[in-house]
């Protein structure tokens, strides 16, 4: 499909399901909420209070779905095969990383998986600048949140082993 | 919530939900059609014929479902933390595999992750055999082929790089 094909409909319909997309990875957080073991771990002076990750993920996974919807609309798969494929691999990686730490309790692990994570992105972001510099200035937010959150696993994992 | 507070409303959207949860990777065989690449690539001999991989996969991501839900049905995400994880883990990277692979043009990453994929789906069914053993049983059709795919992957990577 190309950019003047798109009804408003097709359009609004598109935005839908990259939200939907988008806040998949979301419903983690609720199957495995923070609980006692994080409770109970060593944490550093500068970890920020539970509250914050909630709205924090909620705005980014938002900021997210407009991102690759806004590239979509740019002939769809077939003209953003690449750029698309790997803003869902990323969405994937981020998927993964919730059981690997609040499930499996496993900061090691889940410290290797959002260094993938991070670099995921980072590819992501430069191929979204290509094609739309809105959409690749939307995740930048989200990249200095993985950056932020992948020094916080690291040292929750080097305080607790 | 414990088995016997489960109400057979309660149990059957359960399956319901791990299905959907389980046909969320499916879609994205859908938006990554095999294509011209694929039908340019060498590959071996014993390569199967594309019509194959739709219903096998269709099957297996029923039987994944099922399999996860008659775990969870054993206390749900209380009681059965670890084994979902791993469960979930696996479904994010049999998610990320078909955008590495059909999206980027990438054998050889999609190769490194397969081999992860394997170990989780693995560990998945050690964990669900020692809870469910029908549930573990039935994850065994899917690792069976997650080692061909990956042997595949593999040679065709080898034969074209």
């Amino acid at each position: 499909m190309s950019l003047n094909t798109l009804s408003r409909f097709q359009s609004a319909a598109g935005l839908c399901l990259w939200l939907l997309v988008c806040f998949a990875p979301a419903t983690l957080g609720a199957v495995f909420p923070t609980g006692e073991w994080y409770a109970g771990i060593r944490k550093p002076a500068w970890n920020p209070p539970g509250w914050i990750f909630g709205p924090v993920w909620t705005t980014l996974y938002a900021m997210m779905g407009v991102s690759a919807w806004l590239v979509w609309r740019r002939g769809g798969f077939a003209a953003q095969r690449r750029p698309l494929a790997l803003f869902l691999v990323q969405l994937a990686l981020n998927a993964a990383w919730t059981p690997l730490f609040f499930g499996l309790h496993l900061p090691g692990l889940a410290f290797a998986e959002i260094l993938l994570l991070w670099s995921a992105i980072a590819a992501t972001v430069a191929a979204f600048l290509r094609v739309h510099r809105a959409a690749g200035l939307l995740l930048l937010p989200y990249l200095a949140w993985v950056t932020f959150a992948a020094v916080l696993n690291g040292t929750l994992w080097r305080l607790n082993s």
